[in-house]
């Protein structure tokens, strides 16, 4: 009964190997030894280096499902024998929610009430009717647009060019990111990091925010100065900043920002393996069935960009 | 050119003051000394005790227009000589967003993070494609639909009768509340405070949350058995509880809600001034023009019922 169904690998042996199998059956395969498969996922993103090695001694693995939406640790290992999957957009929404989470919390005092341990003065700043702008134009900010609907919100997206953006009242290129900033109640990072998104955010682009305004960061840490950071912060430029990722990672103890009071921390949870497994597993699961019916797998690599 | 415009006292002088007698004019009203006013805005929510000695002393007042949503200091001057007004649903905005931004702090687990200064490992719930439990039908539980637009929960309203309410997956007489709380991830109070709804959330309640939910009470202090909340906490039956409003308020120094680590207070700013004012005055510039247009009045307070 099982001719036409797809044998696919799921290693290595990983905390989350029995949902991911369980996925492998619910799009109409079988679970098969590796050197049995035609297609093998990739169970642990942190063990970049087992790959080559498993994929050189077995033959017939047509397709590698990686489970990472940002995929640079796997780079060197990519070739043109078969093809090669990863999760981009996968994890979009739970990171999207953290992000406009962060965002109003900052706007809201959260930093300054979360610590309080006496009743203080009003403080804080609305989202509803105000202006957003993100950096990116992938399934983040495209999530983002969904969650904001009810806000009333008007949206900048932040892009390499300025095509339009669905759902965005404007979208200005990278090279006009003071204008994008200028105005906006909440600045959102989330776009890739390359070479020409590196420091993005720097003192020009802080001091051009609004002095209410809060920066979240869901992105790299690399895309935003630090020092410059803490130096708009102490100068009043910005209200603060939410970062749910840093550079490096984990931020060490007695970084300024731990204790800034205005700054929130998060340690790079937008997206929880509790959040993102169940998430990993349907799109495993859709792709399984797309290698069954000889369809077009989703979240296909371009070896050659390397994304 | 002033004879069809409403004459319209601001009275007493206050913080507000300037901001209510543009939105008289920009209704079409002139401002004018008490004495020679047929309509009268109350600008200053903290003197109650004030309004009836000004009532006294002048003739001619045939609308007072509260600057509340809540009356209670102003229900005993009530009277049937003249149309009450309150602001009713005019800050419904902003405390919905401040709800669920607590609520998905809460959950997202910013309790712990805001306060942490170290790097800890990942948790916290989603929110999308979660269950939301309100208590309350009015302005605030309408304005939370809204924002919720995009997550694509499924909202139950808990109000005294089950009449359904718009956009509500299923609506719940009080008395099922313990049904209504069970398998939610969030459960928000947005109701009024009356003898039928005092301590509301108790012992029961608390037990009958599942063991990730957060509570967010954006109503008033007197709704939640703060004791049973401590305990319930303590033997880890809800995931933690987000305070806008405590009983008393201020909440006293030292008291454990400060200091708890899944609890966490804003200082009922769910609506700051800063947000109110503009809401207030677009409300008394409308109701000034309904006067003029000889059209009813928004927010009329029933003077037996006292709301």
């Amino acid at each position: 009964m099982s001719e036409g169904r797809p044998k696919v690998a799921v290693e290595p042996k990983s905390g989350r190997f029995e949902s991911l199998e369980e996925a492998v059956v619910r799009g109409g395969g079988v679970v098969a030894p590796p050197e049995d498969a035609q297609a093998l996922v990739w169970a642990d993103p942190h063990r970049p280096q087992d790959l080559p090695e498993l994929l050189a001694r077995v033959d017939g693995i047509e397709w590698v499902g990686l489970p990472f939406a940002g995929i640079e640790p796997y780079v060197p290992y990519l070739d043109h024998e078969r093809v090669w999957t990863c999760a981009r957009g996968v994890y979009a929404r739970p990171v999207a929610e953290h992000a406009l989470m962060l965002g109003l919390a900052g706007l809201r005092g959260l930093a300054t009430y979360a610590r309080a341990t006496t009743w203080s003065p009003p403080q804080g700043h609305n989202l509803v009717d105000g202006k957003v702008t993100v950096f990116g134009a992938g399934g983040i900010t495209e999530e983002l647009m969904g969650l904001l609907q009810g806000w009333g919100a008007e949206v900048t997206v932040v892009r390499r060019r300025a095509d339009p953006f669905p759902g965005a009242a404007r979208t200005l290129a990278l090279d006009d990111r003071l204008e994008a900033v200028a105005g906006a109640d909440l600045v959102i990072l989330a776009l890739a990091l390359t070479p020409e998104t590196e420091g993005v955010i720097g003192a020009a682009e802080l001091a051009a925010m609004a002095d209410h305004a809060w920066l979240v960061n869901v992105a790299r840490g690399g895309h935003v100065d630090a020092d410059a950071l803490l130096a708009a912060l102490d100068a009043g430029e910005l209200g603060g900043a939410c970062l749910d990722v840093t550079e490096p990672e984990p931020l060490p103890d007695g970084h300024p920002f731990w204790t800034h009071p205005r700054v929130l921390i998060t340690p790079h949870i937008g997206n929880t393996p509790e959040m993102g497994i169940p998430l990993l597993a349907d799109h495993i699961a859709d792709n399984v069935g797309r290698l069954a019916a000889g369809e077009e797998l989703a979240g296909v690599i371009d070896v050659d960009a390397g994304y």
